[in-house]
């Protein structure tokens, strides 16, 4: 890593952070291996993994501040969701497909939810008429891409529930659908990185090199941890009595993935709203339309493949949301009633979770 | 009660109708503790009822006059659900629970449906170019306040039906979800006030103490009609071979909760949309969002509790409605052909409900 | 059929086209009744099924021309569904009652999804920005009486599901619906054609008496080759062994219906929006809100009688078509990103059938 750049470019802070992140992900990897206490590896893993995160996102933005803000935008959510991608894979090799599956809706529903409704809260207080408003593209797209990811998930879904004859096809249907999305999802792509006509102003503070280095470092730790992470989940969940699917939809949900979209709620609260919409809904979308089906892909070469079927309350869950998020965003307006209404919905959500 | 200030205010048709009120109510008490036959107790006392729900709604409307439109209305749906409070929480303690449920949505079902399309039907026929319009921000914060209070039902009807282990812990679901419901409808509720910006005209025509006296009379003849009204409803549910669901669906929910709206369709004919759907809309958030919640919290002090756990139907039956509302009403216009696609859902709805 | 007008007002082609269709239509005829093999006669009968609807699209458009817009396309797509009409009706009186119904079902996702996002796809390329654009209104109303049929047949479908004293009374419940909906689809076509202020311009190029012949003689020759086209297929399906759902909603839909909103997609290249959206959203809304309750009615006289009870499979796609749709053209735009992901579902759905 070229020093001059860094030290150039790194603030005090960052470069403060940066060593935290890398000391926390040392002391994770040394609490693993040593067979620390289940509870304390793990939530050294958790908050390793929420930092590489937050390291990834610094990292990529980086890069991408050499572009427009769109292409900015989706670059930094490919490469934001990379620990999950990791935590995902490893579940999968370690055979726990509950905890897998759940984290993905997690990080959908986490996002969508959670988060999006806190940066209305802030945005809705920081403006003089309570109302946030940003362009009603985006979230009409998002709205789309993830009312076709919940068409899949739901068909397949009711297809197990009734038990017929396609029930007993769910993998071939679920790769029939995972291209499917995937071909939506580059389409979509396409036309939101060509409708970028905002001129790119280079604002990195550090050198291309310097960037890649710090990504392809972060991006590397992140797998790693990633594989304590998932090691030390088992014994976590069976020490505290919680259930997999509280572990998945907010446990994991929320150290893979959520954290770094923290930086769309202080957008937000800049009366930055279109920024902030568009980190959020982006991760959204991506995660649904994106993320899930490259995994049911990838899955196909472990023991225990991802498909789209999912248990039924999270089939309800994530169509009711598409449809919420829908209702409220379309409009390119939020209010501070609309924000509670989102964060009220995950809690509720959390609640059912933590009793499954 | 003041005469003098009843014989400025009163109009003669006005004074002939509550005293046809008060009669009816006497009436009905005596016919139930006389032991009358079950049918013509139960007619005296649904009529009785629904006399008293528009005089609350009369009394109401004479405090509320001396504030703005939104203060009014929503002074006058709270205060208007009072009769329907007290008959669910009499068929509570009566251990009536599907009555008891069933009387709560239908008053969602038969306001949203039945009574907002014969608006829709009145104020279309009655406008020049065959279009009803009215704001656009109510009937868009209504139906999130609706999808918000499904969101919960559904996923309790969902666990329930898949018998999951969060099925087994309905009531604290309930509890949890109860007292979200209530912080989104408060939040909603200052949101909604504040935005009431139009001065007040003092057009009350009964002081302040008249029409105080006349509400906490007609409050508690409504609390005694209740009793009766409910305690004539088994008997006359097992005369006429109806099925409870039909008794909740229809007859409560349009004794105890519709007639009095029935004053927000002949707003609609007179050409007064936004109130006619201020007065209407209100109603359904409110029993939605609000009444089902905190009756669900009031109930833990009874045998029988109150959850958000409802049979299949009636979830679907109000997703739908939440959904199709928010479709018809989003764009701010309704036509004749709208109007008569709400009424015609009610009369498929009451004929499912006649055969459960 | 008067020759001199014949010879004045059809082109070479459209001469050409329609001879190729009445001799198709000889040569299935021929082959169902001279016993050829089943997949030779049924692939006769089905080329000639989709010749005898563009014919009756291309005589009632002659009728039309002479009327406004409005009254064209209600015609246009009421006689259209003429051959859907007849291979429905067979169907049932041959005891196909999951071939009918699924039939019914395939034509509106055919049209709702594969022929729209077709259209979508030419028109938004064909576009200088990108987007496609047409008229708000009428999408929005497809989408309300898409949304009636689907509150009818989920109820039904729950009712059945959930095996509730209701589900004992289907065929009242669906007789209730059918009357429900033909109420609901006349007062929306009364207001729809009222709308059409713009004048009718005198287009036919074939005499009234010519384009009158042509239909009646269409018509006669749909209702022979859909009895031939019904008869074929039970053989076809055990030949191929491809399930009854596969066959009638993507084989039976396409050839009896779908094939003539070829002319959608066709208007669409063409940039006139307005019309392919036109011609395509009538035909969705009239099969699922005038012939699927229409037919339920007929059903009454045979011993098969057809009722909105479906697998649960194709009550949650058309619910969430339904939904789909209304999020997508709502807003009076299209992209191509749009059009990709309703053709993507309508294989998604294929790919399901295939396996039931």
């Amino acid at each position: 890593m070229p020093d001059e750049v860094v030290r150039e470019g790194l603030r005090g802070r960052e470069f403060g952070l940066l060593a935290v992140v890398g000391a926390v992900a040392i002391a994770a990897g040394c609490l693993h291996l040593l067979g620390a206490p289940a509870l304390v590896a793990f939530s050294a893993a958790a908050v390793a993994l929420a930092g590489l995160a937050w390291t990834v996102s610094f990292a990529t933005e980086q890069v991408g501040e050499r572009y427009g803000p769109a292409v900015n935008g989706v670059l930094q959510s490919t490469l934001g969701n990379l620990p999950e991608f990791f935590v995902v894979l490893f579940a999968l090799s370690a055979g726990e497909v509950v905890v897998a599956q759940t984290s993905l809706i997690g990080s959908v529903l986490a996002n969508a939810l959670l988060v999006l409704g806190l940066a209305f809260v802030a945005g809705a207080a920081r403006s003089e008429d309570g109302i946030m408003r940003f362009g009603r593209r985006l979230p009409n797209d998002t709205a789309t891409l993830l009312l076709i990811a919940v068409f899949i998930i739901t068909l397949v879904g009711v297809s197990v529930a009734s038990n017929d004859r396609a029930s007993h096809h769910v993998k071939a249907i679920s790769i029939i659908g995972a291209c499917c999305l995937l071909i939506v999802y580059a389409t979509w792509l396409v036309g939101y990185l060509r409708s970028d006509t905002e001129p790119a102003r280079d604002r990195a503070r550090l050198g291309l090199l310097a960037s890649a280095s710090l990504l392809a470092v972060a991006g590397v730790a992140a797998a790693f941890v990633s594989e304590w992470f998932v090691a030390e989940l088992r014994p976590t969940i069976d020490r505290l009595g919680i259930s997999e699917a509280f572990a998945g939809i907010v446990i994991v949900a929320i150290a893979g993935n959520a954290v770094e979209n923290v930086v769309g709620i202080s957008l937000a609260w800049k009366r930055r709203g279109d920024l902030a919409v568009s980190v959020i809904k982006n991760s959204v979308s991506q995660v649904a339309a994106f993320l899930f089906p490259l995994l049911v892909l990838c899955s196909l070469a472990f023991t225990h493949t991802l498909t789209f079927s999912l248990a039924p309350i999270y089939i309800v869950a994530l169509l009711l949301t598409a449809i919420i998020i829908w209702q409220i965003t379309g409009d390119g307006e939020a209010t501070l009633f609309e924000g509670a209404a989102l964060v009220v919905l995950y809690v509720i959500l959390a609640a059912v979770t933590l009793y499954e």
